[in-house]
């Protein structure tokens, strides 16, 4: 047993899979270089954090983590349901949207069946697709945003299991309107399930967000608490959808898999609705600072609904790659979307205003030093 | 779509797979009873909880909660490689053994394939190989253990890819030899991986835990946060295997499902070994007391290498059952064996004085109260 791949113990599947990781860590890249980062614009993290009566919240839970959790989360759960004012039985709770998404391609794909997304777009998602034995077709963004239209045609042309959009689309910061996604509904193929990723939607436009139709088992809506309410490193999220699709989770998830501290914090963090509307309001302050400081330096901000902007460089990947690197040394750490043609851009996080500080002042020289 | 059972999108396997929870929680429990229990004595967490070393720093962690962690978890990896004294390849850190044991069977158990363990013996295990298609095969326990030789002749004679024995047993306590535990490995046959569910193992005789061979592919071992070092609630475990086997769990998890304050309090429970001494000491005090109440009460306590003991009613399943209920009732949370012979039994948790105090009250009662 030279390799793993050859052990003949593993499933033919996970035989043919590379070992990989989605994304490679802040903290991991820190340890890369040897030094931590000034600023930590590359994860679209809150640099905030959580609110204070989250943090609150979650150290008094500490004493009581020798206790098991609930398997439905129930605290969670009831919060969510007063929030939204729909039953709790329309939310699945999982370990991020990364978490939910694994147990979502279990449930609906088995090999060789067909999933379509974007080109660019999610990469845990692919990875979840591929871990399951699915077939990725992948459409093209257009106009630097996921095309619901091409999205549908090929999902109807493959008889996909699945379709997946983001909305604000993540890495590039867009969004379509409400009446964009919630026509992309109505003409999705039978026996298609939409996969409405909205990890940034508290950061968008009310006009972006389709209205809440809980009873619709056409699609399932992931949201999170990794972005807005600063929880990243919690594993928190939560799917809304018809009751039956998010019954059938409970058929295969990790019941137990949610943090007990994460759960309070959640809970803590959804009373908190003045403190959220304050932190859309600097992010959208930093989109806009973010997005002059482009402008100086001779790069085009994209509008963004998110709390990071994407920047064209107007050149190529390679330039874009080397500008991450560059200013990487500069101990900025930023990311850039990996496919051609978004890969003229980096993507940068709204931080602190001290990191966009450190920004503004290390992008000129990064730019300079690469040419 | 009157039922996920008929939703067609569903896969195959998924429409098979009854919707079920391998546990109920105990707050779970208390909503349903109304009340918080007065000693709870039926999850074998560990009431004393964590050192306080761990709960200083899971609440030092909570103000980073904004960000996200690292994917190979690298300050626990580091911790368990320097603790061990084996290179951190050998390490594969999860959302608790259940999660663990999910990723185990998904990356070894196609449809149909057989699986081996014990009836009565871990329910969460079964409940991943139902829901990856797997086939369980069970051998009964004998003398109220469970058989290794029964379990690889077994195993031998379905082909199994996995064998799952836990040692220390639960839910009956008991242990076997180390040497015992060896032979098996060396009665695997061709093909089948050995799981060994160590969850107790630190409350456990040194003598029971077979020798540290971290390059053997034919077992993996799993131990978890969540019981001698009162994490349970924090949902961090780990499997010790061959390198290429703790690989191959990197092309399926969910990698950054691990929360970060977990991690942190882990890291710190580790370095905690006199602690852990301290606790291990109380917990056989508690199981000598707990084994002295249930003689008082015509109950014959089994021995016990966990943190918890199980109680011969000498009645059948329906008694124990009742007696489970009317302590309930009583405002104490037990649980018991669900098959038979097993079932005869109940399974008290070393909780703390005060919570082994109460159970000594009220069984008594209960006892009369049911006949």
């Amino acid at each position: 047993m030279s390799d793993t791949t050859d052990d003949p113990r593993l499933t033919a599947l996970v035989r043919s899979l590379p070992s990989t990781v989605p994304f490679v860590a802040p903290e991991t890249l820190e340890a890369q270089r040897g030094a931590p980062f000034d600023a930590r614009l590359g994860a679209n993290e809150l640099s905030y954090g959580p609110a204070p009566a989250a943090v609150a919240a979650m150290k008094a839970a500490v004493g009581g983590i020798w206790k098991y959790g609930m398997a439905d989360n129930a605290p969670l759960a009831r919060a969510l349901s007063e929030h939204y004012g729909i039953d709790h039985a329309h939310f699945t709770i999982g370990e991020g949207i990364d978490g939910l998404l694994g147990n979502l391609v279990r449930l609906f794909v088995e090999r060789g069946d067909a999933v379509v997304t974007s080109a660019g777009s999610y990469p845990t998602f692919n990875y979840h697709v591929a871990g399951f034995g699915g077939t990725i077709h992948a459409v093209p963004y257009r106009d630097l945003l996921e095309d619901p239209d091409a999205l549908i045609a090929k999902a109807r042309e493959t008889g996909a299991k699945l379709v997946y959009i983001s909305n604000p689309n993540n890495p590039m910061g867009g969004a379509h309107s409400a009446t964009r996604i919630e026509a992309m509904i109505e003409a999705l193929p039978d026996g298609c399930l939409m996969v409405l990723d909205e990890a940034y939607t508290e950061f968008a436009d009310a006009a972006t967000r389709p209205a809440l139709e809980p009873m619709d088992p056409r699609v399932i809506r992931f949201r999170t608490f990794s972005k807005a309410y600063g929880m990243a490193g919690a594993r928190v999220a939560y799917g809304i959808t018809h009751p039956e699709i998010a019954a059938a989770f409970d058929r295969v998830r990790n019941h137990f898999g949610v943090n007990r501290i994460a759960v309070a914090g959640a809970v803590a963090s959804l009373a908190e609705q003045d403190r959220l509307a304050d932190i859309v309001a600097r992010i959208k302050a930093g989109r806009e600072e973010l997005a002059e400081i482009a402008k100086a330096h001779g790069l085009s901000p994209r509008p963004s609904q998110t709390n990071f902007v994407a920047m064209d460089t107007h050149r190529d990947g390679a330039f874009a790659r080397a500008l991450v690197a560059e200013l990487d040394r500069r101990g900025v750490f930023i990311r850039m979307p990996g496919v051609a043609p978004l890969n003229s851009h980096i993507r940068v996080s709204v931080g602190t205003p001290e990191e966009i500080a450190i920004f503004a002042s290390r992008l000129g020289p990064a730019l300079n030093a690469i040419g």
